[in-house]
């Protein structure tokens, strides 16, 4: 269930290798990457888990109310993360030349039915 | 110098309000911020260099090369940061609708004369 989401996210934005469904303490609930990618999803995913708890409390000491998003741009990838709850976030890696817009759209529009399964 | 760069920033993104130039020890170079913004950008940009230093070191890590952008979306603020150099970023805060395409753009291209300047 969880895995057909994730893979669904991957296979329909160009330049997306592998996503992540993940609790903020770093434990994977399940992954996906495609074949190839020679991408370790679950490092990657268990490096930012903390950088987004983190950031998750500086939005909300900020006043700017709930994280909802983050983008990390790097030379080699591109990093997206939706945050979901208090507990868990979703994660995707793409190819700095990958389209950030269809994977950010995907993340948001599939984010309700990963959090009914979730809770 | 780097306010008018600042300035010009924020004054030509939509929805762009307050802009800080600073070093990941969070000490400010210079910032801005537009009239009425109610945003202390010094506090946002000094929550969030520990973020990006956090973000730098796990990027390389990752094989990821170096960490180039970084965005934030909350709930009521959306705040935009690139990191310069090893030890500066910039950091814009727009509201929430703002046009982040535009503003990542103006920070990529003034970049280099914030670095000109830097070093």
């Amino acid at each position: 269930m969880f895995k057909s989401i994730l893979r669904e996210v991957v296979e329909n934005a160009d330049g997306a290798v592998a996503s992540i469904l993940m609790g903020f303490d770093g434990i994977t609930v399940d992954s996906y990457a495609s074949e190839g990618s020679g991408v370790d999803m679950e490092t990657v995913g268990s490096e930012y888990s903390q950088v987004l708890a983190q950031i998750k409390q500086a939005a909300q000491m900020l006043d700017m109310g709930t994280a909802r998003e983050v983008a990390v741009q790097a030379e080699n990838m591109t990093t997206l993360m939706r945050l979901l709850n208090e507990e868990y976030f979703v994660a995707i890696a793409m190819k700095p030349q990958g389209n950030i817009g269809k994977a950010r759209y995907l993340l948001r529009t599939q984010a309700p039915k990963l959090l009914e399964n979730l809770t």
